[in-house]
């Protein structure tokens, strides 16, 4: 099963190799990676910032605590919730539904009804929890592409969001930011490259019921 | 890239075959891959049932608002949060980690100290609102896990927990339920088998900054 060889080589790199670079196809497949995730009826109130510019890493840099996955990082993918997510996007999925499979109106217009009655209904808290929630797919989701494209990455929620939004100018495209996952290459000197990993055992997290 | 193909194949099966079942090799990896899930700190606040018996996947049905992936599914992923998850997390980490690889007291227990801090500060509100969202890296770490092995999934925040929880007497292990994710295969008469995927364009959920 190679898959679960990906995942134990999988560690939350603390230092990249700045000399090594991704390349166009491995960033194109962490982008589309991100755009296959699984959201709430296929929603996506998501999107996905991927920074470059090793200016903007400086700047984000003390903002995520100074840890220095945040400027060694090949890329910096910063996933963002919404801010404006609400019925509207169960009008646009619908729509889009329609473009790319021909569906017909009279098929869907239940479903987009009832759909669109749930999402008005839900109040401002529980709509920044979904969105929020959706980031974490989209998170467990790249971590596993990546490490199966032996790419190495860092889960951080460890930054604070509202002054990274600000330098991102992130209100203006109505999002705030959730995540953070800097990728690239282990550096070899990274003192947590090659530690055994720390897990419960499988007994221990798994309940079977036959 | 072919985990984007395995990305592509996925859908959210809503019928599965069910003269179809995974055998234990599968089930096994599906147990290592949730146990390979990356947490924050580390700190695994998740447990998963894995449902084989049809009995019980009968009780969920109804629970599930009659969804027919609940009953039809050949293996009934339950990812749960810890309710009594806190501070003696952190200590059975570091103990954890302790054991596992030889690390030292005197190495970690300014970190130590520092975490436990944090988590006896943490309200209830905070720690269950984070064991939640590590339950959604655990979705999305699964499906793509799934996928790649060519193993059917659904993931499902469409059932009501209480009730679920009270099925499975997750109270007496304190738990609670966060999401369902039914495997198998797909049914091929199941309707949503082979349609075009509904996404966003790419240039529509991602943004550049070079």
């Amino acid at each position: 099963m190679n898959i679960i060889d990906s995942l134990e080589w999988r560690y939350a790199c603390k230092k990249f190799d700045k000399t090594k670079k991704l390349n166009e196809e491995q960033v194109m497949a962490l982008k589309k990676a991100f755009n296959l995730t699984a959201t709430s009826y296929g929603l996506q109130p998501l999107k996905m910032l991927v920074i470059r510019s090793e200016e903007l890493k400086s700047k984000l840099f003390p903002l995520a605590y100074y840890q220095p996955q945040v400027t060694s990082c090949s890329h910096l993918l910063v996933i963002c919730a919404e801010t404006d997510y609400g019925p509207e996007a169960v009008d646009a999925k619908f729509d889009l539904e329609k473009k790319l499979r021909g569906t017909k109106e009279e098929i869907i217009e239940k479903f987009r009804g009832q759909l669109r009655e749930i999402y008005l209904k839900k109040e401002a808290a529980a709509l920044d929890r979904e969105s929020i929630c959706q980031a974490y797919i989209a998170l467990g989701n790249l971590m596993t592409v990546c490490a199966e494209l032996r790419i190495d990455s860092c889960p951080m929620e460890g930054f604070i969001p509202s002054k990274v939004d600000e330098v991102l100018n992130l209100s203006e495209r109505n999002l705030k930011s959730v995540l953070l996952l800097p990728v690239g290459y282990r550096a070899q000197e990274d003192p947590t490259n090659g530690l055994k990993k720390v897990r419960k055992r499988l007994e221990e997290v798994v309940i079977d019921l036959d």
